[in-house]
C-alpha cells in the first residue's frame, strides 16, 4: 500500500509520505510552458490537459501523491453561478444577495455539468499508477463565502452578515452546496479518486461558535454521506488554530494544520484518532537551503512528538515564486525520515 | 480614575469600559465629510484636522477613550521611505531589498519629522478632557514587513525571506524600528498620550517561533524602554492565537485578542497579570440589532468568566460599512454591564 495512504490511517510507514498543495501550479516551468497556451479554467476543463499537470509534480518531484488540478469553485459554476478566473483571483460577477438567489442555485449531476473533472479522474488514474490521487471540494462554508462576497475577502464582511443575520438563508445555502458536494465527491471516489481533501480554506475567518454553526456541521454533514471503500477524508483550513478539534470531529481521517500551530500542540487539540497534515511555512521554501533544512528537520521533530500518522505538507500552498530545486531538496528531506511506529 | 485606565490595570470599574479600534474612520459621516477635502496623509499631518476626528467618536459614540488619528506608517517615512496612502492602500514605492537600504534608514528625531503627531496629541488633549487619549504605533515585525513587501500581503513571502534568510539583516532592520518606536512612543508620552497601542498587526503571519525570533523580543525592547508615568501599554495583533502567551510577557499591561480566541479561553494563555482588550468580531455590527446583542452579550459573558481586567473592543478594526446605529447600540450595551470585581 502506498505510504501516503498508510499515514493518513496512522499506520506503520518506512518514509513520511509528503505532497504539497498547489504542488502543480506556477512555479513549475512544465505548467507556466502549458498556461501560455491555456486559461486556467480552459485547463481544468480539459481532462488531457488537467490529467497531465496533475501528473507533473510526480514526475518532476517524487511526491507521494498526486491531486487533481481543478480549482474548488466549478462547483458553484456549476450550481449556475457564472464565474470568471483570471490574474485578478476567481469572480462571480453576480454574487448571491438573497433567499431567491439561493433558491435558483441547482444541486448539479457531476457526470454531467462536472464530467470534465471525473473524465480527468479517469485520465489521472490510467496514466499515474505509482501514487495516489486525492480529489478535493472546497467546504460548504468557504463556497457560500466566495458565492456571497463575489470574489476573495479580507474580512468576509458580507458573508457573514448574509449568514449569522439571516439562518434560514444560511441552512438552505449551506445545505445545497452540502448535497451539491456529497453528489460531487462521490462521483470523483465512483472515478476513481483514492483520497479526498475537503478545503474549508477560510475557515479560520470565523470564531468558533460561529464555525460550530456555519462550518463543521455542513462539513461532517458532507463527509458522513460519502460512500467510500477505504479513502481517507482530509479535511484543512487556515488560521484554524481554536478550530482543531471541531475539524477532527467531523469524521474526517486526517486534519490539515497551518503552519501557526506546532504540531506536537496540536496532537493535543485534535486527540488521537486522526492523522495530521502539514506544516511546514510555504515562505521557507525560499530561504537559503542550509535554513530550509533546519526548518523542515523541526516540523518533522515535532510531528515524531505528535506520534504516528503524519503527511508532510506546506500549511498553505505552494508560493509561485518557489524555487523548484528547493522543492526536491525538500521532497529528498522527507523521505529521508523514518517515523516513529 | 478613568473607567478605561482602570480597566487597563484591572482594578475595579462601575462598568466595561469600550473604544473601537478604527472608531475615528469611513463608517462615521462627519469623517467622510472631512476626508472630502483632504486626503489622509493631508489629515494626519494637520494637527488640528487629526485632533477633529480623533475626538469625533467620544463626542458621536460616547467611548471611554480616544485613539489618535494617525497611520503606523508615518514611522517608516520619517525614517527615509518615501510613503504613498491612496485608496489603494498605503504603499512604499521603493520597499527594502538590502542591508544597505537598511542601512540608510535614519532613526528619526519625534519632535522634528514626527512633530506634526506630537502636535496633534498636544490639542485632543486641550480639546478633549473627559477621556483618556490613546498614542500608538505599529509592532517592529510588522512595519519591518511593510517595509519590504512595499503594500500589504497576503503571505509576506519577501519580508518572511529576507528576515528570516539573513539574521544579520534582521536584527539590523527591527532594532532600528525598536529604537525609532522608543524615541516615538516616549515623545507621546511627554506630548500627553495617556496609554499606548502598539499594532504588530501581521503578528500571527508568523509561526510561534518565528515570532519568538522576529517579533516578541524588539516588541518587549520597545515596551521596556518607555519611561512612563503608570500609562498603560495595551498589544494587539490578529490571528494571534498561538502567540498570546509571548505578547502577554513583553511588559505590556494589556492583550488585545481577535475574535478567533473566546476570552476565557484566551485568559488561560496570557496568564492572570494582564488585563484582555476584545473581542467581538467586527462583522457583528452589520447585523440586525437583537442579533448584535445576543453577540455582545456573549463577549461580555466569556470577558466575566476570564476574571477582573476587560477593556471592551472589537477583535479588529470597524469595518467601513457599519451603521452609525449599531455602534452606539453596541456601547451602551457594554455600558449597561458591571463586571465582576
Amino acid at each position: 500500500m502506498s505510504r501516503f495512504l498508510a499515514a493518513c490511517r496512522r499506520e506503520p510507514v518506512d518514509r513520511t509520505p509528503i505532497w504539497l498543495m498547489r504542488q502543480a501550479g506556477r512555479y513549475l516551468p512544465e505548467y507556466r510552458a502549458l498556461r501560455a497556451k491555456v486559461s486556467f479554467l480552459e485547463l481544468c476543463k480539459t481532462p488531457d490537459l488537467a490529467a497531465e499537470v496533475t501528473a507533473q509534480p510526480v514526475d518532476i518531484l517524487g511526491v507521494d501523491a498526486a491531486i487533481l488540478f481543478s480549482d474548488i469553485l466549478v462547483v458553484p459554476e456549476a450550481m449556475g453561478m457564472e464565474l470568471i478566473l483570471d490574474d485578478q483571483g476567481p469572480q462571480f460577477p453576480a454574487p448571491l444577495q438573497s433567499r431567491a438567489d439561493v433558491e435558483k442555485l441547482r444541486v448539479p449531476d457531476p457526470e454531467q455539468e462536472l464530467r470534465f473533472v471525473m473524465e480527468a479522474i479517469r485520465r489521472v488514474r490510467r496514466r499515474l499508477e505509482q501514487v495516489p490521487l486525492i480529489g478535493f471540494c472546497g467546504g460548504p462554508w468557504t463556497l457560500a463565502a466566495y458565492m456571497i462576497e463575489g470574489r476573495t475577502s479580507r474580512s468576509f464582511e458580507r458573508a457573514k452578515a448574509a449568514l449569522m443575520g439571516d439562518e434560514q438563508m444560511a441552512h438552505s445555502l449551506l445545505g445545497k452546496i452540502a448535497d451539491a458536494l456529497v453528489l460531487y465527491l462521490n462521483a470523483q471516489l465512483a472515478a476513481g479518486a483514492q483520497a479526498l481533501q475537503i478545503f474549508d480554506s477560510w475557515a479560520g475567518a470565523l470564531g468558533p461558535e460561529d464555525y460550530a454553526h456555519l462550518g463543521a456541521p455542513y462539513l461532517a454533514r458532507v463527509i458522513q454521506s460519502l460512500r467510500r471503500d477505504g479513502q481517507p477524508v482530509i479535511v484543512f483550513g487556515v488560521e484554524t488554530g481554536e478550530l482543531l478539534a471541531q475539524l477532527a470531529a467531523t469524521g474526517a481521517d486526517v486534519v490539515g494544520v497551518d503552519w501557526r500551530v506546532p504540531l506536537d500542540e496540536a496532537r493535543g487539540r485534535v486527540g488521537p484518532a486522526v492523522a495530521l497534515q502539514g506544516n511546514l511555512d510555504p515562505a521557507s521554501l525560499l530561504l537559503p537551503l542550509p535554513e530550509l533544512r533546519k526548518r523542515v528537520a523541526r516540523v518533522l521533530e515535532l510531528a515524531d512528538r505528535a506520534g504516528p500518522g503524519h503527511v508532510f505538507n506546506l500549511g498553505h500552498g505552494v508560493l509561485p515564486s518557489t524555487p523548484v530545486e528547493s522543492v526536491k531538496a525538500l521532497v529528498e528531506q522527507v523521505h529521508a525520515h523514518t517515523p516513529p511506529r
